[in-house]
């Protein structure tokens, strides 16, 4: 009756080509191996990192893939060498690793682990534990939380407590540590100050929650879909911008509004032009503007005096966690009423919906849907 | 046979037009106003910002101009409400005021004083006390050096040691300080870091001499004339690249000489494309890129992935000094045997030459010129 060591059968949405829908397919989903664990997948949600994958072609050749990577599951069996999870336990697959002991991972400064999958190129995985009527098919960015069995390395598997829901805690494994952490760990938002955070999905509004947390007095929201403010007011947004109620630059807008630009903004869309204007509505001497939206397909760009006026502009990727630790961090967060998350899900679902859980997020009328994908 | 308060007639270098030599004329320097400070400038370098004003026309209309600096001299008389300096103090002329007052001047995150002229465009001074042929002169950033006398309000002049040699610490005025504090201050490099600088002129070399003062381990010296290498090794380089040895982008050349990319790097020549080589050839997850070189011609440019995977992106501005309390420490710095100043010196000439000056900076045969402009 147990699986362990066995392929497992079970259901997958797979990707079988750019800018297709998903198709549920039964696939085979071999044991763990040296240094591996599987794991049943119990709920996950769409990224706009997914999204990037299936419908902006920037790496073409990756498919057939099964995407998803923000997801949460329980360990069904461990590889040999694995002794940090047992059969049973409550984890969140990771997009990034975090191995421990390379100089990155020592390093306080960063979460760039050195045993990464190509994230300059933003490649998939090469290796994968997915087939599908005899054809390999890959794993993205080792995760593919859009099936109902993955297998991942144990440097890329956060083990989290055992009271945490996983239909909601989910949420923690990309878009929320991301907004969240790229307000507190790489704009390190100081008490009193003004942010912008453009873009209101559930990673801006994350970033407007992790400003919030920080002592930020003033957040500006912007986004080009009005009814998103709501949201935006519930995570502590204080004022609201549309782009298009204005005829000047938001930048110029902006820096109106805060006599002389803000002191941190966040680009949580992954558009070029909004990250030129989101350098451009900082304050010189100090304004720190980070990216945080994914695009590789442009170059952002700007004047050089924006820099030389003394403005930073940074990156973050994953909120600056290194995941495997601060993952199980952000879930007691949760646990004790210190971060919401129950709040960025407008939508429930099953794996089946899950073309209707693209659309929605395509078309910006969720924040974030729950799938649910195996019962728990 | 006192001057005070009588109109100056005396030499000064004309620039009338784009791109035409400078022409010693005999102007006239009205008396100081409120809050002014006449000052006979002694000694003067030429500084690859005043080319980037006669040559690139990013400012076509701010002619005729007085360009210059980067000098040093000697107060000759004071306007109503001066009480900070007396005829005969030793003063550096500062092409970047320093109120006091403003919210940036208090901070002490940054030295963008709000009473800056319009730096973001790089205007020059609205306001003059210059005339000749009856023709309303500009002052360039305000300053002036290229004439033997300037006016010049007193948030804009540091008091310096009566002991320091005018016919080097004018050298503070600008480059060596910009390139040494964009290290110490804008980079902040770390003990046993490894750093890269891009152009090997004063302000490089500056750069160079910072780096090595924090305590770098390894500093890489970039340009396109190995001759730079002998002084860059002088203030402390390790290694030189000279870009036209390799057919590789110099980025990759670094990054396979350090191992991943270095941990600062410093772009001293004012090349967007070197911008963009200088972020590359930092290290992910920490490596951050300062641009010190002068351009606002062209955007820089990158792909986000460059920053989202850690890298940061930096400005420097005369170093990040207050330049008013800055210099002055700069000074005693000098004094104190603390940095090296008579190094930069490769040339001395009289104000007459000044075009001469201008010529060995434009084809890279100096580091820095000290021009005699009066007798001390
Ligand atoms: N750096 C990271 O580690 C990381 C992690 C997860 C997601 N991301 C990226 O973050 C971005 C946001 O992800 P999400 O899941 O929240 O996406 P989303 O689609 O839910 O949200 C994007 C929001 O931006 C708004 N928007 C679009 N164009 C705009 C414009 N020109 N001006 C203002 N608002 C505009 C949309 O209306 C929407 O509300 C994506 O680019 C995603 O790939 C990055
Ligand atoms: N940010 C500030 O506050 C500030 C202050 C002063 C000067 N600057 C700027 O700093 C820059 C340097 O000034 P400087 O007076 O030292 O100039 P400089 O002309 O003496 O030095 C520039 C050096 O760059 C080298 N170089 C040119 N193209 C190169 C390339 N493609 N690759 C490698 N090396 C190259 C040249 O050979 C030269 O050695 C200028 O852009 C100047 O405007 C900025
Ligand atoms: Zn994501
Ligand atoms: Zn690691
Ligand atoms: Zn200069
Ligand atoms: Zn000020």
């Amino acid at each position: 009756m147990t699986t362990a060591g066995k392929v497992i059968k079970c259901k997958a949405a797979v990707a079988w080509a750019l800018n297709k829908p998903l198709v549920i397919e039964e696939i085979e989903v071999a044991p763990p191996q040296a240094n591996e664990v599987r794991i049943k997948i119990v709920t996950t949600g769409v990224c706009h990192t997914d999204l990037y994958h299936l419908f902006e072609g920037v790496n073409k050749d990756d498919f057939p893939i099964v995407l998803g990577h923000e997801g949460a599951g329980i360990v069904e069996s461990v590889g040999p060498g694995v002794t940090e999870f047992q059969p049973g336990d409550k984890v969140i697959p990771l997009p990034f690793p975090q191995c421990g002991k390379c100089r990155f991972c020592k390093s306080p400064k960063t979460n760039q682990c050195a045993d990464a999958w190509n994230t300059d190129s933003m490649k998939s995985s090469e290796d994968s534990r997915f087939t599908c009527k005899g054809k390999k098919v890959l794993q993205f960015f080792g995760t593919s939380t859009f099936s109902q069995y993955t297998v991942m390395n144990q440097m890329a598997v956060a083990k989290i407590d055992p009271a945490a829901p996983l239909d909601k805690v989910f949420l923690l494994g990309c878009g929320i540590c991301t907004g969240y952490g790229a307000a507190v760990n790489t704009a390190k938002v100081e008490p009193g100050s003004t942010c912008a955070v453009f873009g209101l999905g559930a990673v801006g509004l994350a970033a407007v929650m992790g400003c919030k947390a920080a002592g930020a007095k003033r957040i500006i929201a912007v986004d080009i879909k009005p009814e998103k403010f709501v949201k935006a007011k519930v995570f502590g947004a204080t004022d609201f911008v549309n782009p298009k109620d204005h005829n000047k630059p938001i930048s110029e807008v902006l820096t109106d509004m805060t006599n002389g630009g803000v002191d941190y903004s966040l680009e949580c869309i992954g558009n070029v032009e909004v990250m030129r204007s989101a350098l451009e509505s900082c304050v010189k001497g100090w304004g720190v503007a980070v990216i945080v939206g994914f695009t590789n397909k442009d170059d952002f760009a700007a004047r050089p005096f924006q820099l030389i006026a003394g403005r930073t502009w940074k990156g973050s990727l994953l909120g600056g966690y290194k995941m495997k630790t601060g993952v199980p961090e952000m879930v007691k967060a949760y646990l004790n009423g210190k971060i919401k998350l129950d709040e960025f899900i407008t939508h429930n679902m099953t794996l089946a919906q899950i073309n209707d859980a693209i659309q929605l997020l395509e078309h910006g009328k969720c924040i974030r849907t729950a799938l649910s994908v195996s019962p728990p």
